[in-house]
């Protein structure tokens, strides 16, 4: 087969969502063709769940039904994205190969009836994913509805982890070939702590359920060993694919909203990148999240357009309270995904199910029908994406890099950390809000990777880093970049142990200082700092206070109370060409607000002053910019720009009001529109 | 044997309780005796955990201390419910028969040491009961104390389900009943989704752990299920009874306060209904709870009187917090059971155990002995029951019907609900503590049966809604009734599955609207609703609000803040000769108030303006009423009423005074104390 | 071998921690030695986890690197404490015996990879700890560096129950050697309650899973159970060990801080006690659980001097949020555990561990290094000890003991009490608090024990009081002693039976009065008391009332509100000699000052008058006193004393100002600081 495309044969803006028909009678397909066109629908997804209906017994496939629906998305030129069924074996296959079940740290094996999760490691099942790949690939390869391959679906969701007989076969491989030795083993996990010493490979047993916490090395070998296999799967997956069919593959993400995959590690094996996102709703604020989620996944695929696979019409049906979208919420949502790169805007799902755990799910065509107000913003919104179709390809460029590594996120996840209110979500989405806050377009980026474009990095949660990570950002530094470290940074190596030197001993010459020992503060109890450079500031902190023992940095603000009361709360450090910031306790978004705007004039960033509840990012087209702007506030506000609204077909010719809940796409010569404004 | 009686062959109103005198040597036996006669005890039950005692070894019994113990209560005239000990097998038994032991959804086997709960679907465990009650019944079946069979206990507490292989066996047996094919399971199911389709019989587990939720039609089966798996257990027992012996058979319920028995089903089952009911201490008026549970087994007892099998004296020992009843409140609790239609009056238990799980727990009899409180007050009752021995046989009547169906109960508790803050138990307390408030006496009813007698029907909860109760519903709308209609009902049918048409389509005739979108609320958020019918008057709501589609209903209150704000939130149909009532958001007892007194009006429904806390309900005799009025208000209260208190032996010709924590029951002509008054 | 002497050979006070340089490459261990000297170390435990080490495959042992590490120390005069690694079997032996693996009662096996925990019924485990502790014993018997052993460690930590199968074989034997028949059994658990009547031994089972609550008599025959199998192991080690060596053998303690161990049992079997101590990190006032602790360690060492084997310079890492010590308070804690009877101050660990579980724990050399304020305090408490070596084999003499019995505590704890905010830590906490910070030093006691010697008992939480323990507290108040009683104590006797003549029955005579009910409140419901005796006051109250019945007792306070208002709350009783107090309500700390003013009259205590933050203890020598005094306040503190401040070297002739924060060691001529002052 020739080398895939970078991206599925649709024209301009995908839109649509995911296609279950053979939840309905075949009747029913037909008044879905109606209203997917009227809809302005030219991608559905398909497949994904219908392992059962396509291998109804092992080895005996049931390809009809399949081929009705391509040909008839096909004839109302409808493209296909199609799924391979591999999340959701059927129940003949668990019966057949019960040892293919996965079993929980507990011993507790997972059965059918949900969705059929099954064990990654498992022979038995790579075999019969790989079978009904191929099977399909060799079906559909040629097939004109279909322009993508969607294998599986959000990996790592609803579980990951599997401690099962199979499991631990193949855990016992990874380990042999990651070390080597035992004895690298034995020096990686720091096995002569606590007496844990091992003899022989086979000693080694999945880190399931024991008398106290398990050691912390060998659960972040886990970590990697849980993502390393469902990549693996994958792999056979598109192996099997491609030797069939030449179209883009694709599985779907969940950045930032699943843990257990290295988006960084996946982006390189798919030929497009997509993603799933969904509001958590008890956030009043949760577009923040979906932006964050937006840019995180534009970075994984290396800046280039992606595809929002999935994302819900209103209300989803698995959080404690599922709170439905109020009207036009869906559409700047939709809109901040396009604006932050995404060329193709899908939903789970088409039609809302009668039957089964997701039927109170929203859907393109609710249960109340096409006479509803859902339906009609759907309808709405393909329009627009017609309207703003040249926006395609256009990229988007940012002078921040916010440093993201899932081995972080799994390192200070694991147990007996020195607070439990120090965590990496948090972490992240208080420092992506405040820049989110002053309009800053953020990429998001591996701290091993060249940083030298950007005019600032900032870490908000970098507890793994490695000697070589470190290295990086300290070159960043000396090459003028300006820096950016949250607390709980640079404090152990890829094996969890502490450096050498201390906590944040690998950052000493780019930040100046190192940390003596942390001085967290019991849970609730508050404290503040005195910033004194420029104007004198008191911002009020929590949770957390370090011991700093400075190394050439100047103490730009103290702490005025709690353990470390009189010590250097945060500070500033020249080194080589750059600035290297240090925040030593926990400060809120708005607290974080003084600190930032020092750091952005050292960096050189200009804020655009645009109200806070008016996101702004720009995608850089061939020849022109488009400025996507969405008004989260209930107030008009005025952007400064010049060109056409492609929505309205408004032209402006020096500012645009956003009404109140509205957006905008205004096409615009490049320079009038920058990035962040 | 000939049919049995429906009432146990005891003098006047029944009083007594649980009897274990195998926990005491034979001398504490005579002293048992004098205490029963002097507190007026006719009636114990008896033998409820003594399998052990019956049958040390398997197939070897010893009923010497049982024949003891009868003839010992038929020489104090005291008759006996004779229990079997189905609920509590012996150590041999579990030890003989491993499999019989009930399993969790996780796996876990539990052991003997508790109550000895067995796999109710293990062949063993059948065989075993129906040899011990056929032994029973047949050395006792002639027994003169003997008036009553009290078979196992509580059926499904302390756990119901079982998970374990004996259960998997019944569960298709009983799947391959009710749908014949597996394209019926497939269909019922909605196997369509997440790729569940079945193709074997063999291949369907039971609905224990998954790595996520589990289909809810397949968990709404197995609560059918279990509830069946114990019903058919009743009957083995119910049937080597009945071969020996002619007395009637109960098993006591806990009618709102269990909840995975459908007591529509098991009340068809006894010859006479009895229930056990105990205060839920963290509820400072728990006696409204204990007034719900009364009436709803009445209801399901067809209105006839019933059996009070057990309440404590005092505190119980299984709560968080066991508050001891004070003075009085024993005396209040038994009357009102009296007035809402019980005619035996027992406790659990006779004389406080010394060991074991419940030695915390009242009794008739308890640690401090005779000269306690708690002794002279269970004196005290008896001879209230003696005073008012007239009531026994007469019946309550009530003018409206509360909706309550064990199957929607069942499905609104399975997973993924739009909102954890909705639950049938809160929406069901509070619409009848709202109609407690007022002094409206309820039956309780299933939404399948005939409806008419009604003034007005009440539906607080009905989220699973046949079509064909809908069309009952709508039926009785239609033939002049007044139907009041919660939010989230009318949402799915009998497989939970969204009706055709959306929500609330079904019920769109009766109540003039379908609700196109569900508006629930953040956790904590709070709005209201402005009322426009008759005078203005704005009301506080939370939790929910929906988004409406008017087909004819008048709106009578909208949303005033929250999601749904400017839409409608209450409305009011006239449908054929009745009216329609629907309320989209939640409301509070007190909110309630305003809705329920238009309600009112429409229904013909007149309330007696008495104090909130005065208790009054009229059981209707032969020629003769009987008021029973319990003033569980510190202050005393007026009840217009002329008639002779049997209690006190005062007449009175228009008013009586209800002391503050009083009790009175007034026999009277009839119409002088109505229905609620 | 000859018999052990009660303290290791080392000079003066012993100071040093926990040493494991297994960690580190062998030239760490050379800086060790220096820094070890620089701080004053003297002795060093060693070998703990080290099994994996010693025995890399069954029975090939490799001792040469701790011969090597033996010697190095005792080059450098440091003495070695020589675990054995019996806590931690390696994982070939997990991998060879896995039923020695721990299960729970849920049957979850627990696996290898923590702690590596092992059955301790298991055979196979005590056949492999006997052969270690002798081996280690054989080869290091003799060996000048060492001067104890230090046998497993912190038995019943992590867990201590295993309900797998070695254990269920080791629990029948037990019951049988226990009870003799299965009558006795049956009669001490109550089995005729529920139906559990055993007819055979193999019938009983483990206390695992049940479906409701497990037989309470049999939980806390499990709970001794578990306690005697670590204490069996404890005992199979030291015979080891003795048959090679005459060195003192300790184990070390978790006393207050761990639950399993019966310490009053497991102090008869080690010949010098050690304990384990960390601070709480939510409790503000952590150095009151700190001075408990240290008070119960010295009271079951019999009022000899002890060990403190670990605590921590500064944070621990296994709490939610691990709080650092303030600079100053890792002395202040050092020096309560000395002046509370500590004669060794040991930590975990010497260097803090760069990979593994408890990286982020203190150490005495921490990640910064030596140049840290951790290890600049280290070195001066190590100054202070040296300075004060003449306390060393000083007795601390208490006027009041505090009953403190592990059963008791371990019956309490069972499931289905009265109410669940009343718990044994919180009582025992509480009153222990009203005392330290009276300055009233306090022994505990067990109730079996002779108490003629001192003024005052306090019972805050005795609910398992034996008859015969009660009639000996009778006793002590018929001989003219003080008894203070908290409410639900006397409640069940040693089978968790409620005893005969109700609650509190066996201490009428002692108390003059019985209770006839509990009164139990609300969560979150308070109350307030009335005292009469001498000032008129209110004292608030919560969670628990009593319904008493006086039998002699004189009424001095009495509630004014909640259930029990206008009911009995603290009563006082003349028997005898002497007198009987009893608070029926819950006092918090602070209220609790009313009550006992009035018992320390009765007992002739003299309270200090001292500020409450100071706190002081006098060590009574052989011909002087030392007054330990630590002010943990932040304010400067005159204490009236004559003598010399062994730290700073300062003579006092009447009164020593301690400043906020600070200690001091007083060496005084006897009667010139007396208890408490």
């Amino acid at each position: 087969m020739t080398a895939a495309a970078s991206w599925p044969s649709v024209e301009g803006l995908a839109y649509g969502g995911d296609y279950n028909p053979e939840q309905w009678p075949r009747e029913t397909w037909d008044e879905d063709m109606r209203l997917m066109r009227e809809a302005g629908v030219n991608l559905v997804s398909v497949g994904i769940f219908s392992w059962a209906m396509l291998e109804p017994e092992e080895g005996r496939y049931d390809f009809a039904w399949m081929d009705d629906l391509l040909d008839l998305l096909h004839s109302h030129g409808i493209a296909a994205d199609l799924g391979t069924p591999s999340v959701s074996p059927p129940a003949w296959f668990f019966h057949r190969y019960p040892d293919a079940r996965v079993t929980d740290k507990n011993g507790t094996v997972m059965g059918f009836g949900g969705r059929g999760m099954a064990s990654h490691a498992a022979p038995e099942y790579r075999e019969a994913i790989a079978r009904m790949a191929g099977a399909l690939a060799e079906r559909y390869g040629e097939h004109p509805a279909v322009v993508m391959w969607h294998i599986h679906n959000e990996y790592g969701v609803p579980i990951a982890e599997d401690f099962g007989p199979r499991a631990v076969v193949s855990w016992r491989r990874w380990l042999e070939e990651r070390y080597g030795t035992l004895d690298g083993l034995n020096a990686a996990w720091g096995t002569a702590f606590w007496g844990q010493r091992y003899g022989a490979w086979e000693h080694v047993v999945a880190p399931a359920a024991t008398a106290t916490i398990t050691n912390p090395a060998m659960k972040l070998d886990w970590a990697r060993f849980t993502d390393d296999q469902l990549r693996e799967c994958y792999v056979v997956e598109r192996d099997a694919i491609r030797a069939h069919a030449s179209q883009p593959i694709t599985t779907n993400f969940m950045a930032h909203q699943a843990w257990n995959t290295d988006l960084w590690k996946w982006a390189e094996l798919v030929d497009v990148v997509s993603d799933d996102h969904y509001l958590w709703s008890p956030d009043p604020d949760a577009h923040v999240g979906l932006a964050l989620s937006a840019d995180l996944t534009r970075s994984v695929a290396g800046g280039k357009p992606w595809i929002l696979m999935e994302h819900s019409t209103s209300a989803v049906n698995w959080q404690g309270r599922n709170i439905a979208k109020r009207p036009g919420e869906m559409r700047r949502n939709a809109l901040t995904h396009l604006g932050r790169g995404a060329d193709a805007i899908m939903f789970f799902q088409w039609r809302a199910s009668r039957s089964g755990a997701e039927k109170f799910h929203s859907a393109m065509l609710p249960h109340a029908g096409e006479s509803s107000r859902v339906f009609r913003e759907v309808v709405e919104l393909g329009g627009h994406l017609k309207d703003a179709a040249e926006v395609r390809g256009s990229e988007v460029e940012a002078e921040v890099a916010v440093l993201y590594d899932w081995e972080s996120l799994w390192a200070q996840d694991l147990e007996w950390r020195p607070s439990d209110d120090v965590q990496f979500r948090e972490r992240m989405r208080t420092f992506y809000e405040r820049l989110w806050r002053d309009g800053v377009t953020v990429d998001f980026a591996h701290p091993d990777q060249d940083l030298s474009r950007y005019k600032l990095v900032v870490a908000p949660a970098s507890y793994l880093l490695t000697a070589s990570s470190a290295a990086n950002l300290t070159r960043y530094v000396e090459g003028g970049g300006t820096l950016l470290v949250n607390f709980f940074s640079a404090i152990v190596n890829e094996n969890d142990a502490v450096h050498e030197g201390g906590f944040v001993a690998p950052l000493r010459d780019a930040l100046g200082l190192t940390v003596e020992e942390f001085l967290p503060m019991r849970e609730g109890d508050t404290a503040a700092v005195r910033w004194t450079r420029g104007a004198e500031v008191e911002l009020p902190s929590d949770v957390w206070q370090d011991d700093i023992v400075l190394a050439g940095a100047e103490v730009v603000a103290e702490n005025i109370s709690g353990p470390g009361a009189g010590k250097p709360a945060i500070t500033r450090n020249t080194h080589g060409e750059g600035v290297g910031w240090y925040v030593g306790t926990k400060l809120s978004v708005e607290a974080l607000r003084t600190v930032v705007d020092a750091v952005y004039a050292d960096a050189g960033i200009e804020v655009s002053g645009l109200p806070e509840d008016l996101e702004v990012v720009t995608r850089r087209g061939a020849a022109e910019d488009f400025v996507i702007a969405v008004n989260h506030g209930d107030d008009a506000a005025r952007l400064p720009v010049a060109g056409k609204d492609l929505l309205s077909g408004a032209e402006t010719d020096g500012e645009l009001e956003v009404p109140g809940g509205g957006v905008a796409v205004i096409r615009t010569s490049r320079g009038t529109g920058g990035d962040g404004v």
